[in-house]
C-alpha cells in the first residue's frame, strides 16, 4: 500500500504516535473508496445495545445477523466497521482483513437509570479481534464525566502502547446541561476539544446547533464574532478547536431528518472541513440495497462528485 | 469422540474463539442423551445460595447432600451441571470427568436488600474443578447492572483466554423496569442480545409473555407487526435477537405451573428454536424416579420423540 | 502422627483441597483431647476487638495477656486458638507448634457505627505465624454482605491455594433481619448453608432458636413438617443445611445462660450431630482452675463422658 | 551546560531526590532567558480543558494550534511549558529539545457539578513525551481534597523513582471556604505548605490577598503580628511557609487587572522572595507581538531590568 | 552498640517479627539520653499539616524550616523525630544517621470537612529516607474507621516485611464518641488496644480522662472496681490494656496546661509504666533554649532524676 501525500500529512499531526499506531490509522485512512483522500465514512453499530434489538434491526430483518453489518461495510466501500464486543466477535475470522474495525469499549442500554456507560471490552480484545482501533463514547458535563474521563485515559494509554488508534465519542449530557446543550455549538466544539485533550486520534461528536448554552461562552462568541449562522461555519469551529483542525473530526448523522436533509448536512460537514460521517441507522435500517445506494451518494459527496 | 456435524456448524459460529474454549462447548454440546444434536438440558442448583436450604431441599431431603445432584445429572443423561463454588467442591473429585460442569461465578441470597449478586468464584477456580464453563447472572436494567457488566466482562475475557466458555443468565430487574416487565417479550429479546454483545457463549433467559414494557419498543413492534402472539413465536423472537441465531439460547422453566404446562412450554422452546431448557427446581424438588421420568421425557422432547 | 479413621472420612469430604489443605483440617482434628474423634473444642478470643479491654478482661486480669489465652487453650487440651493478629503475633514463638492457630482475618468493634468489619490481618501474616487456618467472620443479611463476601472469597481461594484451611464465622444481622431473626432456625441454616457455598472447611454459627423469620421459609418448614422443637432437631437440621453433613459446623456458647445451661446446649449440639464447640467469653471470664474445670467438663462431654 | 552556584544551592535544598530528578529541575532552573538565576516565568495552557476552546482562544485565533505556544514560550525565552496531554502530544516531536515541558496530569472542565479533577495523563506519558514534570493541581478544602491527595502521593512517588520533578498548582477551594477565603493570606501560606509537605518541588498558588479566612489562624497572625498588609510581606510568609523558602514558589497572575498592574504585582513577586510567575492567559489571548513584549518585561522583572 | 538488658526483655516482646524490624525498633530503645533505659521521648511535627504554617511555627520563627527540627531532636537528646514526607524529604541527607525517623504516612488537614486522614506517603519512601519505622493515625469510631483500620493493616504488613517498625497513633473521634468520649478512659483503653491488635509496636495514645464513654463499659468499671481515680492509675489501666505492657504505650502532651502542669502529668505517665511522651507543640511552639530546658527536664523525669 502507497500512503498518498494527503494521508502522511495528517499522519504528520499525530507526533508522539508510535509505528505502530500510524499504521492503524493509516489503515483506516487508506480503506475503501475515500482511501488516501484524508476522507471517511465509517459504519458503527452499536444500536443493538443502545436500544435493544426490535428498535434497531426489525424494521430490516437480515440486520439481526452480525455479519450483515461488516459485509455491508465491505460492499459500500467504508472506512471502517465500528461495533461491541460480541458483535465483533461473531464476525471477526470470517472477515480478517476485509475492512479495518474498532472495537467500541463502552456502551450503554436503554434499560439504564444513570447517564454512564459501562466498560465492555478491553485492549487485549481489540488486539486479538484485529481490531484497528478502540473506541470508547464519553459524556462530557455527566456526573459520572471525570470517572469515564479517567477510564478513557487508561484504555487510550494502553491502546496506544500496543499501536492501537483511539477513536472517542463525544457526547455532552447530563449535569447542569440543558437538552437543547447537548448539541449547542459551544458544548461541540469544548467536546471535541476535550477529546483531543485526551489524547484522541479520531473525534467523532453531533452536528452542532447554533445555540449557546454556556452564558459564559456566549460573551466570547458575540465579542469574538465567531460565526455560527450556518452548519459550514459551525462544523469549521468545531475543527477549529480540535486543535486547529490538527485531530481529525467524524460526524453522526444528527437528529431525524429525510435523505435529502441527511445529504445536505453533510455536504456543510464536507465543505466545513469535516473528516467525515459516521453513520449507523441511516445505513441498516433501511433495505441493503437502499443502504448501498445511500452510502455511495455519501462516498461521492465527500469524493466532490455529489 | 467425533463431533458431529451438527455441532461442529454451532461451533463455527463462535469464531473468535480459542481451541480450547472451542472444545469445552463440543464437550458440553456432544455430552449426554442429547450430545451431538445441537440441543441441551441443564440440571443447574444454585436454589441454595437463592432461597436458603429449606425452601430448596426439604420437598426432597436427599437434595441436602451436594452429591445427589451430579448422580442426578448423570442418571438422567444431561448436558451439564451448574452450582455455585461450595456444591462442585464437594463432588468434583467423586464425579470427575463424569460430566460437564459450570461455575456460577455469582449469587444473591434472599436476606439481600440491594438487586445485586456478589462475586463468589473465579476462574482460578472454575479451571481448579476442572469445570467446562464459567456461570454468570447478569441483572439488566438494575441500578448496579453496569457494575455487574464489568464484572462480567473481566471474568469472561479471563474466561475465554483459559479455554473455558461462557454461560450467562441474563434476568432483567430493578430499576424502571415493572414486575410484569422482567419477563416482558422486548425486555426478554434485549436481555439475550445484551448478553451476545457482551461475549457470552450460551445464553440462560426466562420464556418471554406478551407484555411489552418499553414505549419505544412498543411502536416498534407494532409497526414492525412483530409476532407476540405464541410463545413458540416470541421464543423465535429471542433467538433472532441472539445474533440471529449464531449464540445458543436456553430457557429456564419459567412460573410455576403443572408438568404438562411446563412440557408443553418446553416444546414451544424446542419448536420456536431454543436450544434447550435449563431446569433447576421442576427437577430436584420432587423424588429422584419422578424427576429422572421428567427429565426423560424432556429429553424425549428435545429429540422430537414426545 | 496416625490420622484415625474418623478423621479421615471427614477429610474425605474435602474433595478439592490440596494436600496442604488437608494436612491443615487434620491438625486441627487430631490434636488435643479430642483429637481423632471427629469433635472440635476451639477457643476464640477476638473480645478485646469487639468489645473492648475491661469488658473482656477484666472478670479475669490475667486475661489481659495474649500468652494467657494460649495457655489456657494448651492446657486445656482443645483443639484449636483463634485470634486476631496482635494476639498472635504477641505469642507465635512462644507458643510455636504447641497448638493448632486460626487468624481471624476481621474484626469489628463496638465504636462502629455500621454493620461490617474491616479486614485486619492477610493470608501471609496467617502463613508466616504458623496458623493452620484463617477466620472471616461474614454478616449475612447486612448491607454490607455482599462486599463481605467477596472479601471472604478472595481471601479463601488464597488460603486454600497456600495450604491453609478456611473457618467461617457465619452471623447474620442486619439488613430487614429482625434481632430474634438474627437466630431463627431458618436464619441459622441458611447462614450455614451460605459459609458452605462460600467454600468454607468448617463454620461457626450460633445455637438456633426455633423461631423462623422468612415468611416463605415458614410455609415450608411447616408444610415439610421440620422439626423444630428441640434444640437438637435444630442441630440436627443445621447440620443437614451445611452439605448433609460434608462440612463441620461448630456452635458458640450462645446467649448467656448459667453453666449447667451451657453443658446442657452443649449436649444437645453433641446428640444433633453438631462437630463441637467455640468457647470464649464463658471460658477466659473466669478464673484459670475454672475455666479448665468447665472446658475439662465439655471435652467430656464430647466424649460421650459427661 | 555549566549549572551556576545559585542554582547548584537550590537544588542542595532537594536532599533526598535522586540524580535523575535534580536534572530535570536543572534543566527548568538553567533554561531560557532567566536561566541560572534561579528564577522561573513558566507557559501553562491548560485554559481548553477549563474553559472550553471559544473562551481561551478566540481572542487570538492561532492559538488554537497547540504549536503556537511551544513556539511563543520558546520564543520568549520562558523556562518551561506546561500543558495536558493532548496539546503536549501534538507538538512533542516538532520541539523535541527544545524546551522543558511539564505533563499537566490532571484537569477539571467547566461543565463539572463537582470541585474535583479527573486524572488525565499519567508518569508513563510524561517520560514517552520527554517532559522534565509533572504537574498536579491540588484543591486544598475540598469535598475530594483527600482522594486528590493520594492520588497525587502517587503519581509523585511515580515520578520521583522515575527522575521527573513535581509542580504542584495548590488552588484551595470548596468545602467551608468562602469565595474569598480562596486566596486569602492563611489559605495560601497553607496551601504552600501543603504542597511542600506532600513533596512537591515547585508549588504554584495564587498571589495572596490580606484576607484571614479561618478564625483560629486570625488569633494566630494578629497575636504574632505577621505582616499581610503588603503583597510583597505576605508573598515573604508564603515563601516562608514552604519550608522557610527550601521550596520554589511560582504565583500565577491573579485576578483580571490592567497590563500595569500585572506587572507591579510581578514586581512585589519578586521583591517578597518569590520564584517566579506562571503566566497563562495574559500571555497567549493577546497577540503574539504583544505577547512577547509582556513577557519580554515579566523576565526583565526577574532580572532586575524592570 | 551493645543492646542494654532491658531492652532486649522488650524486643523479646515482638516475638514474630523480623530481625530487620527488631534492629530498627532497637535503634529506636538505644539513641538519645535514654538509649537503653526502655524509656522514649520523640518529637512529632506534623502541626504543618493539622494547622498551617502560622498557627504552627509563627510563635518560633525558626520552626518553619524542617532543619530546625531535625536539630533540635538531636540536640536534646531525644529517641526519635517523626514528620510527614515533606518534612523528612527537606532534611533527610543532611541528617543521616544522625537521629532515628518516623515517616508518618496519613495525615488530616484542617481545612477539611471529614473525620479521616490523606495517605501521603510509603512504605517505599520510608525506606529511601532511611527511616526506622511508619507511623499511621487512626481514628476508632470515626465513621471512616474500618478503611483506616484497612490501609493501616496493608501499609503494617509491608513496613514489616521491610524490616521498619509500626507505630500507630490511636485517636478516638467521629461516630457516636462525644467530644468528652474522645479522651475517655474506656475509650483510650480501647483505642490502645486496638492499635495492639492491628500489630502496632509503639502506640500512642493522649492521656485519659477519669470520663468514662460508653454504658456497656462504665458497668465493668463499677462492678470490677477499675481504678480511675489519678492519672497514674489510669496510665497503668491503658498499658494493661496493651497486651499487659507487651507493647510500648507513649503518651502526647495532652490538653493546653502551664509547663509545670505537663511535667506533673509526664511525672503520672511514668509512675503508671507509660513507655514515654511524644512532646510536639510543647517543643517547638517556645524558643531553642526554652525547648532544650524543657526537654531536658522530661528527659530527667524518665530517668527518674526530676
Amino acid at each position: 500500500m502507497k500512503v498518498t501525500s494527503r494521508v502522511r500529512k495528517i499522519l504528520a499531526n499525530y507526533e508522539s504516535d508510535n509505528p505502530g499506531t500510524k499504521s492503524k490509522l493509516a489503515q483506516i485512512l487508506m480503506h475503501g473508496r475515500l482511501g488516501g483522500s484524508g476522507r471517511l465514512v465509517i459504519l458503527p453499530v452499536d444500536q443493538g445495545f443502545e436500544h435493544g434489538p426490535a428498535r434497531s434491526f426489525a424494521p430490516n430483518e437480515p440486520a439481526y445477523d452480525p455479519h450483515y453489518h461488516y459485509q455491508l461495510a465491505i460492499d459500500a466501500g467504508l472506512s471502517a466497521y465500528a461495533a461491541p464486543l460480541g458483535m465483533l466477535e461473531a464476525g471477526a475470522d470470517t472477515f480478517a482483513g476485509a475492512i479495518p474495525t474498532i472495537l467500541k469499549l463502552n456502551s450503554a442500554n436503554s434499560l439504564a437509570v444513570t447517564k454512564d456507560q459501562a466498560v465492555t471490552g478491553s485492549v487485549a480484545d481489540a488486539l486479538r479481534l484485529g481490531c484497528a482501533a478502540i473506541g470508547f463514547t464519553l459524556y462530557p458535563g455527566s456526573e459520572d464525566q471525570y470517572e469515564m474521563i479517567e477510564e478513557l485515559r487508561e484504555l487510550a494509554e494502553e491502546a496506544k502502547a500496543a499501536g492501537l488508534a483511539v477513536v472517542v465519542w463525544s457526547y455532552p449530557r447530563g449535569g447542569k446541561l440543558s437538552k437543547e446543550g447537548e448539541t449547542a455549538i459551544d458544548v461541540t466544539a469544548y467536546a471535541a476539544q476535550l477529546a483531543a485533550l485526551l489524547g484522541a486520534h479520531i473525534i467523532k461528536v453531533k452536528p452542532p446547533t447554533e445555540h449557546i448554552e454556556q452564558d459564559e461562552a456566549r460573551k466570547v462568541y458575540q465579542a469574538q464574532g465567531i460565526d455560527v449562522s450556518s452548519l459550514r461555519a459551525r462544523i469549521a469551529h468545531v475543527v477549529q478547536s480540535a486543535f486547529n483542525g490538527r485531530r481529525l473530526v467524524v460526524f453522526s448523522g444528527g437528529a431525524a431528518k429525510g435523505t435529502e436533509g441527511l445529504l445536505d448536512e453533510i455536504r456543510e460537514i464536507r465543505d466545513g472541513g469535516g473528516t467525515g460521517s459516521i453513520i449507523g441507522r441511516n445505513s441498516f435500517q433501511r433495505s441493503r440495497e437502499d443502504a448501498l445506494a445511500l452510502l455511495d451518494t455519501i462516498v461521492r459527496i465527500y469524493q466532490g462528485k455529489a
